[in-house]
């Protein structure tokens, strides 16, 4: 097997070990608390990787875009939820979708989303299986938790012939402004508080389905009163990254990917480094966030990715100068990355590795 | 043909009549002064674009990965300038290129990077074709054309044995902190100075070769001297975007590239809508740079695309309250890139259209 350090650079490499370690946490964590995980897959888009994080069942997932439920289901995956507020130029496809698999689920959290699946009703007795997203202090999508309209609208959708209310969705993606676990668990609570709620107030006008709430820092130190939930839906924690170790939801060894680069430049005039990683390899995410610039330069604490171009980038020390012979042209570093999800969508494929050793590639699906 | 309105979000869209229209004023332009324009191939990354900016001869162009080498001499195209400081572990990959083209030319700053070369003739009595970088106030890679070892790289180039000093290579990418054609034309002159100044360095040791400068500004706004430049290597120009129109390099009717999304969320709580466009089908790129956010929303100059996750934006007005009786659940919105070098990246296809009907795809390279 050959070793890592032969790859061509820029390369992502993933650590097959950690990726196993870190999934099978996931599911031990929620076996044991009685609570369905449903992995999200938008952090890899990949086939094998899906198979590690669902114990290779195939069954019961998340995505982000349309794209990846396709692939999936043409790969023998089903259960499979678009989690995305239903996009009304992809109803054709999501019909076809649900037509054809056992399980396909999509989400809305608008009642004209719902007027689009009743224009659309599925053939053969099937039913639209319709996720209502509610917004519990993240601020991105979802029908607020507290206003009336919320209600109304899981009302609508269960009063509806040919759909069905499957469950309420919450994403506690605000859990990425904490700092620690304590600051984790006070928003995994209140989310898990708000959506339990809301399930009170369903049961109250007769309407019962399923719960899940997600987010990889909330999934990873997760609360008791989320065993009372029906499923969660944590995707990042199979790869994590250094965003996740900086709120605390891992370490830094429980980190599954870099990036590999060299050297392929030394600028004495300003005391820099070029490497050959820019954003094209990367990604411009973090920005400001780390002291050590757009990603952590494994064991070599004192460096800094200061700024990216397309193909290069521009490395100089946090303080003192530069020993350039400790840095010959050519000579490997190796990135821990700010943001996987950003990180590994700039890469075709990603190389597979235990202990350094090369094992295969992934390739992910792209596009929309 | 079907209008563009027929795609699903978020979608590359490429204006084809733009595209030839910059790539033809640019051809124009040079040949009227009489300098080779060797286009970038490092925005695109498309057999179709490089047919239009070659005026289809399939030669003399200049790439910034290898992988875009291998892709277009796979496909015809020759006179290759792979224009990024030699990599070590890409040496063999380059031989084998050198071996199979007519022409295939490589790049260096350090005298480690002649080793290389000098370590792997290459066979049936070819050279190696090599342009010295000089860095002329650009500060990223090149040996600086003030410094004593830049006159000693590049006689060491032409003294040595199974290699040829083609050429001397300079990218004036301080061009982009201008603002207006005064100021770019500032930065032409002194780096065209610096290069023609080397240039006689070079001629009063015995040495002949090639010189080329370039980058979208300048070669949007040459200075006469450029005529006395053998090449000019701009790459940008034939897509531009709302950077190079802030810089003074082209309006924003040049843009050829826009990204379509669809409102997919409304927000009146927060006074913001939700469009399918995240950071994954636009970039990061351009982050603070506009009052206007991540990009500029054709037809709606009171709009801001504040921020993004991985697949959702966040838009909401520069002043006063959202009408979104204006902006229904569904309804399209244009996107004009901050950087189109850098939101082609996120796309695996760019769909092409004249006057708004859909002509065909381009599908790029990707990888290293």
């Amino acid at each position: 097997m050959e070793p890592i350090s032969s790859l061509c650079t820029p390369a992502l490499v993933v650590d097959l070990d950690i990726v196993k370690r870190n999934a099978q946490r996931m599911i031990e964590r929620f076996q044991k608390m009685g609570v369905q995980l449903r992995p999200h897959m938008k952090t890899h888009k990949t086939l094998e990787c899906a198979d590690i994080m669902t114990a290779e069942s195939r069954r019961c997932i998340v995505v982000s875009t349309l794209a990846e439920a396709s692939f999936y289901a043409e790969h023998g995956f089903d259960d499979i939820l678009y989690a995305y507020c239903l996009p009304f130029d992809k109803v054709e496809r999501c019909a076809a979708l649900s037509e054809k698999l056992d399980l396909f689920q999509v989400l809305l959290d608008h009642p004209d989303a719902l007027d689009q699946l009743k224009k659309r009703p599925l053939t053969n007795g099937r039913l639209w299986h319709i996720w209502l997203k509610l917004d519990c202090g993240n601020g991105r999508a979802g029908v607020l938790h507290s206003e009336p309209g919320a209600l109304q609208l899981a009302q609508a959708i269960a009063g509806t012939e040919g759909v069905e209310l499957t469950g309420v969705y919450a994403h506690c993606g605000n859990t990425y402004s904490c700092k620690g676990a304590e600051q984790i668990q006070a928003v995994a609570q209140e989310t898990t508080n708000f959506v339990l709620d809301f399930m009170e107030k369903l049961r109250a006008v007769g309407i019962t389905c399923k719960s899940s709430i997600g987010s990889t820092p909330s999934c990873s130190h997760p609360v008791k009163d989320m065993s009372k939930l029906d499923e969660v839906h944590p995707g990042n924690y199979v790869f994590y990254d250094v965003q996740q170790s900086t709120i605390g939801s891992c370490c830094l060894d429980d980190v599954a990917v870099r990036v590999l680069t060299r050297v392929i430049g030394h600028c004495p005039h300003r005391n820099q480094l070029l490497i050959d990683c820019g954003w094209s390899g990367i990604s411009l995410d973090g920005a400001g966030k780390l002291p050590t610039g757009y990603a952590v330069i494994e064991g070599h604490p004192n460096l800094k990715l200061l700024s990216m171009t397309q193909e290069h980038g521009r490395v100089e020390p946090i303080s003192g100068s530069l020993d350039y012979s400790k840095y010959p042209l050519g000579s490997l570093l190796t990135l821990i990355p700010y943001h996987s999800c950003a990180t590994t969508m700039m890469h075709p494929v990603y190389h597979v590795h235990s202990g350094g050793h090369l094992l295969g590639k992934w390739t992910p699906t792209r596009g929309w």
